[in-house]
This record gives C-alpha cells, structure tokens and sequence, in this order.
C-alpha cells in the first residue's frame, strides 16, 4: 500500500510510501494522524493549506461484512476542527484495490474551473469537468458511469460542494451505482469544491486485492465474526426496518427531535417510524425495496430503496437521521415528502441532517411553517438556485441562527445535532458536546446503553466509552453495525487485524485505536485554538425543558472537561 | 458613586455600593473587571446570562476637553468574546451626575416587547416602547426628547439593535441632541435590543456634579493639559479636517482600504480626503460646518456637519473610518453618496465599519458593483427591510464571507478591520490580531509611529505600547485625540486623578490602567476559549500582496504570542 499525493494546482501525482507512523492506522485514526502530522491547523479550511484526504478503514478490500467503509477528512469549513466522516459504497474498496492507503489532495487551483481526476493503476489523468457545472450528483454519475464504465468507483460532489457550502459533503456511488453514499458532516465537499474537484473516478480493473499475510486465519475470523452478527438480534431489526426503527425507539424516549428540537415528543410518530415504512415499501412494490446493501458482501442490508405510489423509487436509502431531522424536526409527517427533500438534498450533495437542522431554525424564525412540507421543498429550492437565503441554508443550522437571530440551534462547535435530543438521551450529550468532530451520533451513540437517560449520573463514562470503540471502527472502516458483531465476538477484530498485517496487536486494540485517534483529534483542535469552552452544548439546551420528559442538559460540566484526560 | 444594578425582566432597580476592587476603574477597565467578575465567558451573548453595562471613564464629569465618553460593554455577539465601545455625546456625563460608576443591566424579559428606561435621581422607571419599534435612531431620539425634554441624555438602539444584528451599536445624542454618537463596534445594540430596550433616558436635573478632591488642584491640572492640548499642531488639523484627515495620509502609505481591500490606494482619493471635503462643506454653507464638537467643553471639535448642496444637513459627523469602509472600499467617490450611506446605517443603529466591510464583501461576491452607490444604499435598505440578505450584511462582515463564498473578508475575531490596511501599516495589523477587542484602530493605532510600517520589525513593540495607552485612555473616558495633549504632559493624568479622587497614584498610571484592562480583558477571553489561535490577521492578507507596496502581512507569529506576556 502506498500514499497517493495529488497537486490540485500542478495536477500532479506523487506515490509516496507509507510513513512507519502512519502504517498502524486507517480511516479515521490516519485521517487525525496525517491532519495532526501535515495541516496547519488555523488554515483557512476552504484555502490552499486545507488538505483532502481519503482513507480507507484497516480492514477495506476485502468484503467483509460492513467493513469497506471509506474515511474521509480534512480540516472542517463548518466547525473549523478536524474532521472525518466515512460513507459505504464502493470508493474505500477500489482505492484499496489500487493499492492506495491513504489519497491526499493538496493545494488549490489558481484559477476557477471544475476538473476531475481519474485514478488507475498507478496513475492520476486530470480532466476537464466544467461540462458538469451545476449537475447533480444523479445526472453526474450517469455521464461518468457512461463515459468510465459501470465498474469504477465515484466520489463526487454536488451543487453544493461547488458553491462551497459548509453542509456540503462528498457522494459516493454504491453497488448498485447510485451515488447517494455521503460523507455528509462537516463540509468536506466544500473543501472538494474549494480545489476545483467535481469528482474522483476511481478505476481499480487493473489493480488486485489488498494482500492477506495469513488467509486461513482470516477466513476463520471472517466467518466467527459473520457467525456473531447474523445471531445478534439487532442485526435482523434493521435488516427489516433500516435505521428507522429508531424512531419509535426515540420517541418513546422522549428523544425524537421536534419542531426544532422544541420537543422530544412527535404525535405522528407512527408515520416516520420503520415499521410503518416497511409496510408502506412492501405495498408499493416496483424497485421499492425496505432491505438493501449499499456495499457489496454487507449481510445487515440496513439500506432500502423508498419508491412512490407507483414503486419508482424516490430515494435510497430513507435513513432514521434525515427522517428525524428532515420529518419530525420539521413537523414533517409525511414520508413521501421527507423521502423527496432527502432526494434534493442528496443530488445537491449535501448532508441531510445540517439541512434538516436548518429548516427547523428557519421554521423558529418564521420562514417556513412546520408541517409545510411544499415550503420546505421550496427552500431547498432556494439552496440549489444560490441566493442569498439559500446559501445562509444550506451553511448550515449555526449560521442560519447566527442570520436570523434565533438562540434555539441545535448545534455544537458549529455542526448540527443528529436525531437524538441530548436532554433525553444524556450520554450521547456528553458525545456531541465533547467529541473532537462537532455533535454527531456516529461519534458516540449512547441510547442502548443500560442507563437512565435522563439522569446527568454516569453519562460520561458511557459516552467515552462509545466515543473511543467508534473511533476504532471508524479507523477499522467498520459501519456501526458491523459493531454488533465485534461486540459480541471482540477478539475477531484482534484476529483479522494480525492475519491481514501480520501484526501481534491485543484484544483491546479497538480502544487501543479509538484512544489514540481520539487524542489526535484533540491535538488537532487545540492547535486549532478550540478549549473546553467549546465542549459544551448550546446554552438554551440547559435552560429550556424538554417534553416530555421535562429534562435539562445537566451532565456536569466538570465531567465534560475531564473526559479524555489520560 | 453606585453601582445601578437593573435586572430587565423584573424590571427592578438596586443602587449598590461600590466594590472596592472596582474604585480605581472606570470606563474600559472598569468594564473588563465586572465581566470578569460578573459574566461567564462561555455565555450565550443575546441569552439572559450577557449583562450590558454602561461605565464612564475615570475623568467624566467635569466637561476636560474630550474626556466625557461613555463606555459601553458586554460579551459581545460578533466576536463572541469580551467588549468595550466607547462614544462621546452627552451619556456619560449625565450618568456621572446622577451618580452612577457602573450601570449594570442584567437578564432579559421573557416576553417579547420594547421598553424604555428612564433614569433620575435614584430611580429607574420602565416605560412600554412599543410604540417606538421598528423606528430609526433620528425619530426616536426626536420623539424622546420632546416627551421628556431637551436636556435629558439618551442612549438609544435602532431597527439593527431590535433585530439583533451582530453589526448593531448603542447611538447617543451629542450636545447638539442628534443621535449619532455610536458605542459602534461588536454589538452592544444586539445586545440591548436581547433585553428588549430601545432607549435609557437620563435625565439628571436632580442630580450633580462628582465631586472633586481637591479643586485647585484640578484645575491647575486641567489649564496645564489645556494648553498642552492646544500647543499640539494636530488639534488644529483635526479641528479643521477632522478625522478625514487621514485619507491622504493612509492612501500615501498605501493603506487606504479599496475595493474591500484588494488594493491600498484609491485613484480618486482627493475627492474623498479632509482637505476636499472642508472645501465642501465650507461652500455649502447652511447647516454645513466643518468643525463641530461632540461633547459639551471640547476644544478639538474634530467633528463636522456634513450638508447638501442646499446647506442642508445630511449626516453628522462624516469620518475617516466611515469614508475609508463606504468610500474606497467600494469604490465610491462621491462623499454625498457616502454620507448618505452613513446616515441610514446611523439611523439603524449600525456600526458604518462594520456595514462598510460587509457590502464590501458583498461586492466581492458580485452583489454590488465597486463604485455603485445607488445599489449600496439598496443593500442597506435591504437590512432595514430584514431581509435574508439584509440580515447577512447586518451580521456583519464575517458572516456575509461566510455566507457568500468569500474568503477575502477584512476582519479577526469576527470582527471588520477600520481603515487602515494592516499589510501596509503592520503595527496596526498586530494590534488588530493580538487585541482582546477583535480588528479595531481604536485599539492601538500606530499610523503616526516613526517606523517604517512595511518592515515587520519592531511593529509589535509599537502596537504593545499604542495598544496599553488606548486601554488607559478607555479607561479614563479620554478621546483618543485627548491624547495629544496627555502624551505631551503626562503628568497631568496623574495629577487629575489624585485631585479628583484623593489618590496618589503615579506617572505611569495610564500604562498601569492600560496593562490591568488588557490582562483583564485577555483573562475573560481566555474563558470564553480564545487562545492565540485566534490572534491572527486573516490567512490571504499573509498571501495576497498588496497594491502599491506589494506587502503581505508577515510579523512573526512568535512575537504576537508573546505580546503581552508579563
């Protein structure tokens, strides 16, 4: 495996060999490394300093189950911290199979333009892509599937990256060739745009297989580990309902966010909730589809193909996180709506959840009713034509607070929360206040923990916990729901790691991981200038009672401020 | 002396002692102690945590030439850290005749709604405003001064302040009763607007002068620091010029922001500069006057009266800062479309710097044409309509960059450098990175240093020594022009505060003032999380040389970290 360095203004390519610091590390955990070891961290994000670099977890290349995820990162435009973000599909396994450990793209073009770069083996050829000014992201894969082959692999942005948009993100295509795989958080398809690139086609038919030091080994843990996921419960709860079996979870938690997190109950519940999308999908037939994988040899299939009345399908996949932020959020009760502003959001190549988040703001602020979801497709609208309200959209739910004068953002460190109110659910608080990345579930979800969720008692610990074992799978390039998996059969992650590498690592390197990633990250945001004061959730969140539960934010900020302290 | 504590939303007045840790303050460095003391640093600035407190300086009272300002300050909404603005005009003597050290307004109302307050001897009385919403500064103070007479003094907010736009400032009446007196910089009027006040009236017939120690004394001070004052060549420039004196000389520098700061020199900067404006003014007669004074007993009298070609007042005063953000920097040359331009951001409440560098922003994005002055007085009206766009501009200019896609924005901590382009005079560049207070001239201004501002070398030391001086200046309500005539006879600082207080403080008072208020201020922002991270010129301003000295920003960072060091 070697280092792909790419000048985005020189348009040239340099094969570099992996650093021995760098060699222990994938995903997320090389992401924080190469930021920590190569960017200055007060750069300006969107400005030649910035770096994007796209690595592949530890464990991509070779089909296991949800573990083919591809990390990508740099620093944020949205939250001026380091940021990772990692996306299924197929872009993680055909960079591996170009030997590619880690991509970094450097520097900016002088002039304005819009290219792409083709990768092949061995090689990097800039195109001119000005033809697909504007595109998005559906019609953009469709020429590039057309013109490369339906075999290679695409990153790529949408309008939004190109407006330089800080909820912007990158799209990758998935085994069926839909391009609706993000690396949504944090703006990184702003950074994408800031140097001139619509997209990264990625055409591996010549490259091989990363190699395996010892396959019988790994065929044995592969198969241990399928064992333990295919006899984990959770496993067949969303292969049926998807991520959206979380809203009745989340509901009955009192955690389901509401008119711009003004509540954390949501009368329809039932109407955004899985079960009842199953049944809905299962009706209308045609390519509907409530099971689906987005990257091949994935047995969980989480993902689902959202068809309309007559089964042509709207969008794939309806997850739970835009359905809360772009259903309930905006008392949105309607999934053909929320599964078309999904749709919108996608082909602009931005991250459904900072959207979502925004509308609910702009809804507090008077420019959209709750409930209207006509209004609210005509916002988004707004965002695609550019205007002024529609960049102050779709920067996202901090800046659309800041512009029109609303307190009530759900934000932290300028990123907005996910489908989880943090009063309700007390240790996915702590993660969003205090994880390096700005509130995001991925970084640390706490709502299966054996906890009271409403008592500040205890949370810290169960947020740190998580934050450092996701910070492991998202440097193993492991979904979150290869987790249960691992959870149940640990020691797998020890055996793949030292059949694949010939490495002699423990049981506990998943924390071994997560803990160093972690600290880099901080390392980063302290360069950065970040300090505990910006660990904390937005004030109004310790102020203002949930329904229905009645909860404050009211984890100790003593707890918060300690957390990762070594 | 008292402190007047009043909490707005139960509408309560205290009159407390004054602690003894803040006798020696007042003004600036009075401000930095209460919100030390007083406000936690990671508060939400428009939330009821955020206290607005009014302090005049030291010497305010007793009508010392240019040494009634009135300092405002809070934690400010557009840097997000500590905030001092200070003004001329008729408040701060009032205030000091009704006996207030501190006004300190706390909380805010939870319902929405505009008030008053009207402040006598020992009493403060709310009075419903509602009728006043929505009205310009030049109305309202109308209006107020007729209900309540001629000689109140009244410190007021406009539309800007109401909706809470990070550009809004605090307005006061000068002698002449116009409301044009501006605490302008970071937000103070956002902050007032958050606790739902439109105006303070202070009327203090019943009250009286501050005593003083030791009479003869202070005035054999005062006529030493008179005569110091008039013997300066400078006072006389200014009396005739006023501040636009300064369009020559910073455009001979190369200085003279143009263009939003793409350039140091205006081609046109004649028909913009002081001489061709007195000119002017002197040949349109009628309301036009070329030297007016601000406050009661000032013998500088740098301010004007800026009239139309029928002699009829349009603004007053037209200054530097206004002419250098809303002249040049957009390519205007025309002083009655600039003087224009200030009027309505004078009638809303904003800081003209502010708003100057924001439409500048804008026309970088392709929203307005450099040079148009019809389109930049419809971009202004577009904040008085509250329009999307509007609002941006009115946040100022950070948020319009970021909104807008535009990484050239003239601005550190959020906050719009004054005219002075900091690549080509560097002291000022490094009081604009390292200040507490965010870019800002008033701060430590170093455009009269003997030195060669496009050498690095040696700027920091300037700027330190500028920078203690302003604090100290701040810190006694004097006028940064006061300080001709202080810096020519220090001693009479020393002796004006012990005759007027029964002190026996030293010659170096104003250095030790200056040197406590930045370590009190520098302590607030550390809580707020700033570290020297945040002390740094924007990015491209190290990249991007600038026309005609061809200089980048390039003091070393190294001397800015240690700046302040004791």
């Amino acid at each position: 495996m070697n280092v792909w360095r790419i000048n985005t203004r020189t348009q040239k390519l340099n094969i570099e060999p992996v650093p021995t610091s760098w060699e222990r590390l994938g995903g997320r955990g090389l992401l924080a490394r190469i930021l920590v070891d190569e960017v200055e961290a007060t750069c300006e994000p969107l400005g030649p300093k910035n770096k994007l670099v796209f690595a592949p977890g530890l464990l991509v290349g070779h089909m296991l189950s949800s573990c083919d995820r591809i990390s990508v990162g740099g620093k944020s435009p949205l939250t001026g911290g380091v940021k990772e973000s990692n996306a299924g599909g197929s872009t993680g396994l055909q960079l591996t199979h170009l030997g590619i450990k880690a991509l970094i793209l450097e520097d900016k073009p002088e002039k304005s333009g819009l290219w792409l770069v083709h990768l092949s083996k061995d090689a990097a050829r800039f195109e001119p892509a000005d033809d697909l000014l504007g595109k998005g992201v559906y019609d953009t894969a469709e020429t590039l599937l057309e013109k490369y082959g339906k075999d290679v692999a695409i990153a790529l942005i949408g309008p939004g990256g190109e407006m330089q948009l800080a909820s912007a993100g990158i799209q990758n295509i998935d085994k069926d060739r839909v391009p609706s795989r993000i690396n949504a958080r944090g703006g990184l398809g702003a950074v994408m745009g800031s140097k001139g690139l619509k997209a990264i086609v990625i055409d591996s038919s010549e490259g091989e297989k990363p190699p395996i030091r010892d396959l019988p080994a790994f065929r044995t843990a592969q198969k241990e580990f399928n064992q333990a996921l295919m006899d984990h419960p959770q496993t067949h709860a969303y292969h049926d309902y998807g991520t959206a079996a979380m809203t009745h979870m989340c509901n009955n938690f009192g955690a389901l966010p509401t008119r711009n997190f003004s509540s954390g109950e949501f009368k329809q519940a039932e109407k955004i909730s899985g079960e009842y999308m199953r049944e809905l999908i299962l009706s209308r037939g045609g390519e509907s589809n409530p099971s689906h994988a987005c990257m091949r040899g994935c047995m969980i299939q989480c993902s689902n193909v959202f068809g309309d009345a007559q089964g042509k399908s709207i969008v794939s996949p309806l997850e739970y996180e835009t359905i809360g932020l772009m259903g309930s959020n905006l008392g949105i009760d309607d999934l053909d709506t929320v599964a078309r502003l999904n749709y919108e959001a996608n082909d602009l190549g931005l991250d459904s959840i900072e959207v979502g988040a925004a509308l609910g703001v702009a809804a507090d602020a008077g420019l959209l009713e709750f409930g209207d979801g006509a209004r609210a497709l005509a916002l988004v609208q707004e965002i695609r034509d550019g205007s002024p309200l529609g960049r102050v959209l779709g920067n996202g739910a901090t800046t659309t607070g800041k512009v029109l004068g609303i307190e009530r953002v759900p934000a932290v460190k300028g990123q907005a929360m996910s489908a989880y109110d943090p009063r309700a659910i007390k240790g996915t608080g702590v993660t969003y206040a205090t994880t390096p990345q700005g509130a995001d579930h991925t970084a640390g979800l706490t709502i299966r923990a054996k906890i009271n969720h409403t008592d500040p008692k205890g949370q810290a610990e169960v947020s740190r916990k998580a934050q450092v074992s996701m910070a492991g799978y998202d440097t193993l390039g492991a979904c979150i729901f290869a987790g249960f998996g691992f959870a149940a059969a640990p020691e797998t992650i020890r055996d793949l790691l030292n059949a694949r590498y010939g490495l002699e690592v423990g049981a506990d390197i998943l924390q071994v991981l997560g803990e160093e990633t972690i600290q880099l990250e901080r390392e980063f945001n302290r360069r950065a200038g970040f300090t505990s004061a910006q660990d904390r959730l937005p004030e109004w969140m310790t102020r203002e009672a949930l329904a229905p539960t009645n909860a404050v934010f009211d984890v100790p900020e003593e707890e918060l401020d300690h957390l990762f302290d070594k």
